[in-house]
């Protein structure tokens, strides 16, 4: 148990720093071998996982907590198997540490580069999903950052038995286990001292709903590197293919629901619309979609509801979707930056011009051609991983991969340079 | 005269955001036009600039400011000059907007890549130079963002002259003047709704002394780029060449004291001290510079005075050094790590294994071999221009250019392609 809370973090944050010196200078192999062996640990360890689970899941059920939010919190046999195949995924891929770039001479003589390094400690707060512990310990870890984690009270015991798993596997490796740090109570200042902390941890990556990521960006004064919103936009140009539009339009909104990159709004040009969006909006509707447009889209769409003001500005993360009318390129660009969050936006044209126009000038992490918003992914992208996919515009900005993990300093290289 | 300074702040936001779109998207060569041509008002204009500045010079002289801080604030037929080629010098830098890399085909048959764009709005806060005008919105604009500009009220008039010439300048290239504005108000509330004004800035860069990084770091919502400490290191290791040790110890010193990569601690190893320090001691010692060191160094050297533990934290930017007798490499990499403010360190060594490990394993912007620390500069290291030299690791780390005022986004371009 413990009691002082201040004291706790203080000495969770200088074994961190210990670690993150550590860690930093392991080598590739030794990282994968850790990652390999967290994930044996976690497979032999079944039982205790689902066992400890239950201890969080019978809790959360006594005290009333809904069914979304219970199976978030699950951990069964595939969940498992899931989270050890992600550390084993990890140890495949390129070890982003010690990439030098950059390399010239310089008029004075001196050698300038640049070397990939880790950012140091990172703080990851996260809610109720025990398989996060899993997985952001492994992607800092084979970035080479140590870890303090901090999952949501109502996951304690399934997030501590990841927690010892996780230590297994470095303590087998030869590793300082304080590369991974598990907060091991539910009581909220942790959380305050973690923002509070930017004398041991470099970052902080929240993870979970929005109102989380609010508190933890309003309050924090350590840097943090997060996902807000992701109200996604498809605009079907007339210039479209309209084949390429439907499919786009379709995919994009109903592949699935509850995710950032779903589409939310969807913009048609004007001299299309009649083309497109009657057949599409009996689409949607047959899929249980509900359609909120404006004035001229209802008049096409007999079903449609009329939208509000506000509808232009919702995440939905649900079958509802927004549709507008718009005069052209511009109309659908200043919707975009007018009530966008700036994550992925698509434009569906065969007009080179407009996909050059777009492409350039709508200011979203991911823009589009011809192509489905859900594509917006680590994995997609060839990432490899994903932690979380930044809407920040400085550091990391999009899907977040172990890069996103790194950062590089200068390096200098001279035979007794000095500046005359 | 403004009264409201909320109501004025949100009117200069939202003038900055509409121009950021503007100057996102001008052409390479409009933004050297206009570079060019505010370069050309500024060379003539510069009677009525000294004669603005003299304003300042002599309220300054009045509320009896000290000689240096009146130095700094001085325009003279020099500085403007200087200011004029340093804008002349940015339009002959690459553009750093557009770029486009990473492109690679995914197994889904998308195309994804990196765009390189402007950050959008940047907020400069800024003490007594009034060239830091020209000089941050030259930069700004350049990279395609938005400028706000506050410098100090103490340089009021002289920065309303240099903003009438960036207006001209921007006027003369057919672009909006609000692509740089500069704040018309002493009133401080406009720092702070600068510090609070996330929704129209998108990164602050503080420029000027201790207190004010300091204080705009700790209130400030929106992201800092900041450069606060510059503690540098310079370590001698036993295997080092010592004429190259004496030069670059000498040099990284005596260059200038006033520099955040000037040494403000010398490591000697303990096996070739007693071959450095002596003679090293009496070059510095004609050259004017108090030395402070620990008690093996005391004792090799008769003027040295005694350090106190708080002279290993210190950034003298003066002719004052702290010197310290190390056992070896891992005592003197624990030293910066304790004592270094991740700005710049050196290590002499002809050592291959040592030089390595100093590098990978020193966790500063910038890291050395063999060389002065007085390198770690953005025209040093072909940058072309250096809007600061950043301590912070997300983002840009070490001295900050163009490509440090820009951010990527991906692109992703399909043929109709969805999530399947």
């Amino acid at each position: 148990m413990i009691t002082d809370v201040t004291a706790y973090m203080q000495e969770v944050g200088k074994k961190a720093r210990r670690a993150a010196k550590e860690i930093s200078r392991a080598d590739t192999g030794l990282k994968n071998k850790a990652l390999l062996a967290i994930a044996d640990a976690i497979m032999a360890d079944e039982a205790r996982l689902v066992a400890e689970n239950e201890k969080d899941l019978s809790a959360g059920r006594e005290k009333g907590l809904d069914a979304a939010l219970l199976d978030r919190l699950e951990l069964n046999a595939e969940r498992i198997a899931g989270m050890a195949e992600g550390l084993r995924q990890m140890a495949n891929l390129p070890d982003p540490v010690g990439e030098i770039t950059n390399r010239s001479y310089r008029p004075s003589g001196i050698e300038v580069g640049k070397m990939r390094v880790p950012l140091g400690v990172i703080g990851i707060i996260y809610e109720s999903r025990p398989n996060v512990t899993a997985d952001a310990a492994g992607l800092c870890l084979k970035s080479g950052n140590a870890t303090i984690l901090r999952g949501g009270s109502e996951a304690l015991y399934s997030n501590q038995a990841v927690a010892q798993c996780i230590q297994q596997g470095l303590t087998a490796a030869g590793l300082s286990e304080d590369v991974v740090q598990v907060i091991q109570t539910a009581d909220r200042a942790a959380v305050g001292a973690m923002l509070k902390g930017k004398d041991f941890i470099d970052v902080i990556i929240p993870r979970g709903g929005k109102s989380l990521i609010e508190r933890v960006s309003a309050d924090s004064v350590v840097p943090v590197i997060k996902h807000l919103d992701g109200i996604c936009h498809v605009y079907i140009d007339d210039k479209a293919d309209l084949e390429k539009a439907h499919n786009i339009a379709f995919n994009a909104k109903t592949h699935r629901y509850g995710v950032c990159n779903a589409m939310e709004t969807l913009l048609i040009n004007e001299h299309v619309a009649h083309l497109v969006l009657p057949e599409l909006a009996q689409e949607y509707i047959a899929e249980g979609v509900e359609l909120r447009g404006d004035t001229e889209a209802c008049s096409m769409v007999a079903e449609m509801h009329a939208a509000t003001e506000d509808d232009w500005d919702e995440e939905y993360l649900a079958p509802v979707l927004a549709v507008k009318i718009v005069k052209d390129i511009d109309d659908a660009m200043d919707h975009i930056s007018d009530h966008g969050s700036h994550h992925t936006d698509s434009i569906v044209t065969e007009d080179l011009n407009r996909a050059r126009r777009f492409l350039r000038e709508v200011d979203s992490a991911s823009v589009m051609i011809n192509a489905s918003t859900r594509f917006a992914d680590g994995f997609e992208y060839g990432l490899g991983a994903e932690i979380g996919i930044s809407t920040d515009k400085l550091h990391a900005r999009g899907p977040v991969g172990l890069e996103g993990l790194t950062t590089q300093k200068y390096i200098v290289i001279g035979e007794g340079h000095i500046r005359v």
